[in-house]
């Protein structure tokens, strides 16, 4: 069977868990939490099995769900979505973008995307038949250069992706970042999926900025986040898409026949779940301090820490430590020290190395401990 | 935003629910049970949420369930699959044929459709750039037309879909249909794409002829079936793909890319119950039981019965009661008779009209008895 993909492999994620669990190591690759969810999360869904709702939810996802994200949402952003128009639950946020992807690119159609990037998106746009244009963000830093995104724009340019807190650097885009943004798009008929699956983890004090909060990005784009990002079950793969109803209508008709509808139970149980807003707006302390405790360890390590304004990935340049590709390096260091991280490389088109890997730090304090005992010898 | 999918609307079977849910209707459109699963199985799902297992499970599907789906195969249909590079776990059969579309249909490839077929089959088709060739079965019986298929096979064939038992004529393929089939293609590399959700409902002491049992198509084949279907639980949204390993590798780089990974605790609840075969086994006679409930009462109708071999529907003509158009005549079943249907146009992409509505008798016995109370008033 001819490939239609190319260039795709096992996606990085699996290989390195996989090399992980074979060796032993500490697992601050792909990212997940270590640490189960709240109990009472559990009890919901179980509550939703024992009264029986176990078949078919409505294709665009259970109402009160719906609702919840869109009270979520006005709560955080200010601004409103109709939960019956607007909002489609998803089966995680990957399917959330393939949809999007699906529901809007056509042949021929440009789509701009920032290297590095998450690695569904590029197979997503050729799957699509789409051209995919990459725009690297600035070296070194990861910001977005909206010179190089303006001069990639043509008559052709039909969406862009972008995403913040961005997976791998852990950037997060400032309010005049999505302002500039906004202007750069303002005469164009250019659509945003707007990636915001750690929209619940931006550090310091300062607001996530969702295109949400942007009229003029809004009313253009399509936002994606994840149930399993924000209260730590990955595992069950729900997500949701909000985007303004004439969008929502052309995703509905893809994701219809895509997997038709998402699992029953955990939507139940993530709606009573939701009716308390506190998980939420814990998160970001929550993450902080953990981020913070593996921050402070690192920095006894000849690794160099890079900023981590938001996800629960930190990355660090490996230069002080080992000569050999990024790659190999995560190769090594899963084998050798016994802690798997993930090379930047896997987020480009080019494998571009620049001596950079990423931590994920959603582990039990006592996981990050072991780790940082073990990076240490480095 | 123009759209990509111009001929589709919202499916079906969800506009037919809103329908029956507003009107108080008893809804026998949807193919979906009305009672629920084992205890035991919600019992297992609670177990694994309870162990913690909330995370990403491996991208290809829990090994023991993969275990499980290859055993069971080879115990009912005689062929072994590599559960490591033969079997996917996917978020429902849905899922897993759009994935297949998009792993082997590349644009400008024509795919043979047998109308009357399942909604997602075109739009499915279209969104991989694929041409849709629709060869119908046979009027009246639903039977296949070799000499049509044959006449449709062009050195531009890449795919063809099947699915017994059929979903929504009820009828299912013999032995001697699918050695038809494995013939007609021995000469060509066309890829077969075998919709078999329904492999566990074949009636009247007949075995399910599934692909897998004939060499020459299980080479060239992509088994989907579904876990809701054979477990009552639809709304779990758990299926899986078996295939060969060149296929299946192509299949995971697509299936990868637009969900990942699928629900983690029903997985490993779906493997410990299919530790045992039982549930599965007594499938075809718990449902022959309702089928025979449904089709004594409906007897006593004007509705003409067609022959139900497989799957949980039964199809009736609708002449003898109504000049109402098909679709027509569902509307008014259910707001005036109180009883949802599904019209079989709703399977062509001409909308042709037979005269033929579809029921789904996967009810409890005493829906069975409102809604054949309800039909008696035709
Ligand atoms: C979907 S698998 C990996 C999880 C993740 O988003 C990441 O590690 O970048
Ligand atoms: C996926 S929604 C409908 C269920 C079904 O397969 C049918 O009713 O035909």
């Amino acid at each position: 069977l001819q490939t239609k993909l190319p260039a795709v492999g096992t996606t990085i994620f699996t290989v390195m868990s996989a090399l992980a669990t074979e060796k032993g190591a500490v697992n601050l690759g792909q990212g997940f939490p270590d640490f189960d969810c709240d109990p009472k999360l559990l009890q919901a869904v179980g509550d939703a099995m024992a009264r029986g709702l176990n078949q078919y939810p409505p294709m665009t996802g259970v109402p009160a769900l719906r609702e919840a994200v869109a009270a979520k949402i006005e709560a955080m952003y200010g601004r409103k979505y109709d939960p019956a128009a607007e909002i489609t639950i998803t089966a995680g946020a990957t399917q959330a973008i393939i949809t999007a992807i699906l529901a809007i690119v056509r042949p021929g159609d440009e789509v701009i995307v920032l290297e590095p990037c998450y690695d569904s998106y590029v197979p997503n746009i050729d799957l699509a038949g789409g051209v995919v244009v990459r725009v690297p963000l600035q070296p070194g830093t990861f910001r977005p250069d909206f010179d190089k995104i303006a001069a990639a724009l043509t008559p052709r340019t039909r969406a862009i992706l972008v995403n913040s807190p961005h997976n791998p650097s852990a950037t997060v885009w400032s309010a005049g970042d999505m302002r500039k943004l906004e202007e750069l798009l303002a005469p164009t008929d250019v659509f945003v999926i707007s990636d915001e699956v750690y929209e619940h983890m931006v550090f310091d004090g300062e607001p996530h900025q969702s295109v949400a909060r942007f009229p003029g990005l809004a009313a253009r784009s399509v936002i994606v986040s994840s149930f399993g990002k924000t209260y730590h079950v990955t595992g069950w793969k729900v997500g949701y898409v909000a985007a303004p109803a004439p969008v929502t209508a052309e995703f509905r008709k893809v994701h219809q026949f895509n997997v038709f509808t998402v699992n029953t139970p955990m939507q139940h149980g993530l709606a009573a779940y939701m009716a308390s807003p506190e998980p939420y707006l814990q998160l970001p302390a929550f993450y902080q301090r953990k981020r913070d405790l593996f921050r402070a360890g690192l920095a006894a390590t000849r690794l160099k820490l890079l900023p981590s304004e938001g996800s629960y990935f930190q990355c660090v340049e490996i230069s002080g430590v080992s000569d050999l590709p990024e790659a190999e390096f995560c190769q090594w260091l899963t084998s050798e020290i016994g802690v798997a991280a993930i090379p930047l490389s896997a987020f480009y088109a080019s494998g571009f190395d620049q001596r950079v890997v990423r931590f994920c730090f959603a582990k039990k304090d006592e996981t990050l401990r072991t780790a940082l005992d073990r990076l240490a010898k480095l």
